[in-house]
């Protein structure tokens, strides 16, 4: 991106706002050219709270929570910022869109005020946004997942069969058990997506993407029925009606405008587009420029997301979750993932690597992957002998198991811990090959594969090896900030076409979703080897991870009953 | 064992002599007390030859030579070493015995003049003593195992299905193919340890256990038909008559006497009794007491090797062979192996640890695996949730199959590396339970264990888990030089009675072998753990093991092409 110093005065502009899981970070667009003209990061002031509240009140095991003020201070800093970088007015800007990690929720008051924000609550942990990745809603989930069993109910078949700990229903129910007088002070529970929306436009909206693929909802079924939520407790059967909502807006709507208060707060002008909020990696489907069925984006980071469009509800086994209209309108959104990527290869370097390499590594000023990576780019694909199951934070797709584990087979006494650095990642592109080969068979096209996220961006080696795994070329992300990017192209479409934005989607990716030029294409070679390992990689997935040997849910067991 | 100065002038001594790898070491001990009066140790000068000959010839892949003047130096130099540190008179040895690597062995004239002492063969890799741990004739194995099955000769079941490489006949066919001039000079092929021997008392004699062990001799069938040997090659049709010899003396017999250049070269007095050539495993199974059917002896070092006497010939599947007198006179004597014991913990302290466990180690003053040791002894039995299968180095019982490979499974990322360093010992310990109840279902009792080598005699950590997994009390050499306390207590036999030995090995047991006071004891709560676990390990071994997923075969098939 080019700071330019050119002031476009006839261009409008859009602005997109991704909020992570530490910071916040704004990109402002130019709609006309689609250039990202500048960016601005904001670092939460209490990142991420798993050990304490700020008033020094103690958390357990598994539980992350947020401050609402951080978001709010994201507002503040960052829209300023990126208007003055990029040299224009408050009257250039046509709309504006954010996007967020989920399921991220909080209670909150019908004014909108966070619970965490009221005196009297400030010390109960559940007043607080939870983070998607607080786990402590496992049990939850557990007792969740059995009574929609029990209940035969249809939906769990929309979510790979499994309601995860991390969303919004057993979030809710936690609180529920833990602390019922949050639960009754809390007049909404609201995704942060959607409540960061509504302290821009001053109006409650929900969006159909966190609701689809976090809350249980259906565009034509809705939420569970009350049956089923009084069948969890009590105090919960009419929480669909009295604390959730029934009315959703689709991806590509407007939320509202920036209200006065919204505009105090940014520096916007009153009345600028708000489009309805989104989540971060389901927002970067248009900004590789996906605006239609049979393309994949997967965001390979520490772990991977796969997002994909149909034109039909298909049940594919294993997924995450379909929801219609969930990342472009008129589609099915399809989401399916793998748990352990990027963190992966870290727990290697953590744990396996040596002395020697260490200072190998210190010797030539890189650090251990870098170096792991040289010496395993050297390996010809095979020639390891070794083959692993991606398994060490168990499978999410496409087998929806938390308690499988980490497999490698094929060591011998020369066998070199570069060997096993490239197996693992390679048992990484194995894990997605049989996420888009389920897809396929399942009648979910998957002809084209995009890829976003830090590893996609900056790790050739690892990409080689995808594209080679599954055979197709890989284009790779053009914007360093895919999800804010997609929020900008949403925040324009908000806008509309006659305030200097877009009709739709799908114009405003023609001018503003990027791809880099350069993609990775397969080797044929390399093809024909990685076909061998992969039925190998399918034999040893379905003899684990299918019920043929449960050796891992039985050793798990024995783990957990010697500890205890 | 304590240097006494006390000249015991009434008692008799015995000298046991220890041929290893790279160094001979001989012991003296008195027959009256069994006490180890003195060692002494000398370190072969041309160590193991595996680049090039002495006269810089080079040595092709996976060579491993010796030179025999190193074994003469080790009689020259050891025996006066420890009857002068002893204090005793020449007259006072009563016998002399001898145990060495197998098979190790070389090409010789008829007068027992290595080929390799000849000025015109020492150029000549083939003129050398191929070590145990020559490789080169592997070609040689597999086309003799084929040979053998096509021609259905039963011999092969008694060494669980295969002929190993670095057994007598491949190395011997290997000079046939290699240097037919070498073969046809040679006019005798003999063990080493034959061969010292025959250097002390002048005669050519040849001894039941490595000719059972090592070269497919059977006490009543013989070597194999005439016929087989032809199939080899048509210059080995009369191998067994002309180059071997029909006539094989039983372990506790006396090869013969201290001849005159014996004498000159050893310092021992003419006529003091020599005993029959044994094998350094086979010679400590009485050196730990070891005299009758039911009890187990281990060798446990880099790799392990098993023994365990019968009343009967069974065919126990995957041991490496069963030979009548083998051992012991009057039982049979049953070998089993795992080819990857301190090998496997030895690999994985120079691949998988990290820079900060080596800072740890070294800021304490201790080496990896005894940092790796402390931090796994404070693991529970099951609790780190992973289990291996054991054969970085093939699987040598019960399974023989060299192209096995190892696998792990049950990796978190939270694995840590004494995790895993403890799961590899847990894995031989299973390997070694796999044995034992492959014997026991097969008709071979075993009722009691013993262990001897580096690793039980110096890891207590590792052999309370072998105790726990197998369940069994585990007796432990009470020499740190079990081998050459073996050959002490044959060559006292040779001598017999009457000269101050003994008239059988049973009997010199009773005064001269030893075990240490303490023994490792099973642990109840431990075994119950390990039974679990060993049942996973079974379904594991035989998934992979039995042909029903050769997926560790597939994946070196593919390393191989892919290095072509």
């Amino acid at each position: 991106m080019v700071n330019r110093k050119i002031n476009y005065k006839m261009h409008k502009y859009s602005i997109g706002i991704d909020f992570g899981t530490l910071s916040g970070r704004a990109v402002i667009v130019n709609t006309t050219t689609g250039e990202e003209e500048a960016v601005a990061l904001h670092e939460y002031t209490h990142g991420v709270m798993d050990e304490k509240l700020p008033d020094g009140t103690p958390l357990g095991v598994d539980w992350a929570l947020q401050h609402p003020q951080d978001y709010l201070d994201v507002f503040r800093i960052t829209i300023p910022e990126v208007i003055t970088k990029a040299g224009v007015t408050p009257g250039q800007i046509a709309g504006v869109g954010i996007d967020f990690t989920a399921c991220t929720m909080l209670p909150v008051k019908a004014d909108g005020t966070p619970l965490c924000f009221l005196e009297k609550y400030m010390g109960r942990p559940n007043a607080w946004v939870k983070l998607w990745k607080h786990h402590a809603a496992q049990e939850e989930a557990n007792r969740l997942n059995s009574i929609a069993e029990e209940r035969g109910e249809k939906f769990l078949k929309r979510y790979g069969g499994k309601i995860s700990s991390e969303w919004m229903i057993p979030k809710i129910w936690q609180t529920v058990n833990e602390d019922p007088e949050i639960y009754d002070a809390a007049e909404r529970f609201i995704e942060a997506a959607d409540w960061v929306v509504w302290q821009l436009t001053g109006e409650e909206t929900r969006n159909t993407c966190t609701a689809g693929y976090k809350a249980i909802w259906h565009k034509h079924d809705g939420y569970p029925h009350d049956m089923f939520f009084r069948a969890l407790h009590p105090k919960m059967e009419k929480l669909a009606d009295e604390k959730l909502s029934r009315i959703l807006l689709p991806m590509g709507t407007r939320a509202g405008t920036i209200s006065e208060a919204g505009a105090r707060m940014t520096g916007l002008n009153k009345g600028t587009a708000v489009a309805v909020a989104n989540v971060d990696a389901h927002v970067s489907v248009p900004a590789v420029g996906i605006i239609s069925p049979g393309k994949m984006l997967a965001i390979i980071g520490t772990s991977t997301c796969h997002m994909i469009l149909g034109d039909t509800e298909k049940e594919v086994p294993g997924m995450c979750g379909v929801v219609e209209d969930g990342i472009i309108e008129g589609f099915f959104g399809y989401e399916a993932g793998q748990s352990c990527v990027g963190d992966h290869f870290q727990w290697f370097v953590d744990n396996c690597t040596t002395a020697e390499y260490k200072a190998e590594a210190d010797s030539m000023g890189i650090d251990l992957h870098t170096l792991l990576t040289e010496k395993a780019a050297r390996l010809l694909p095979g020639e390891s002998g070794l083959l692993a199951l991606d398994w060490w934070n168990g499978n999410r797709s496409v087998l929806v198991d938390v308690d499988l584990t980490g497999m490698i087979v094929g060591m011998t006494l020369t066998t070199r811990p570069e060997e096993i650095y490239r197996t693992l990642i390679e048992a990484t592109a194995f894990g997605t090959r049989m996420i888009i080969e389920t897809f396929e068979e399942n009648g979910v096209p998957v002809k084209e594969f995009y890829a976003a996220g830090g590893i996609a961006e900056k790790n050739p080696f690892v990409m080689q090896i995808y594209a080679d795994v599954i055979n197709r070329e890989i284009k790779i992300s053009g914007s360093p900030q895919a999800p804010a990017l997609g929020s900008a192209m949403f925040g324009a479409v908000a806008a509309g076409k006659e305030a200097g934005g877009f009709d739709t989607i799908m114009e405003a990716a023609a001018i503003m979703a990027k791809v880099k030029e350069s993609t990775y294409k397969p080797v044929g070679k390399n093809v024909l080897v990685y076909d061998r390992l992969f039925a190998e990689y399918r034999i040893l997935h379905d003899y684990f991870g299918h019920g043929s040997n449960d050796v891992m849910k039985r050793l798990k067991l024995i783990k957990k009953e010697v500890r205890n």
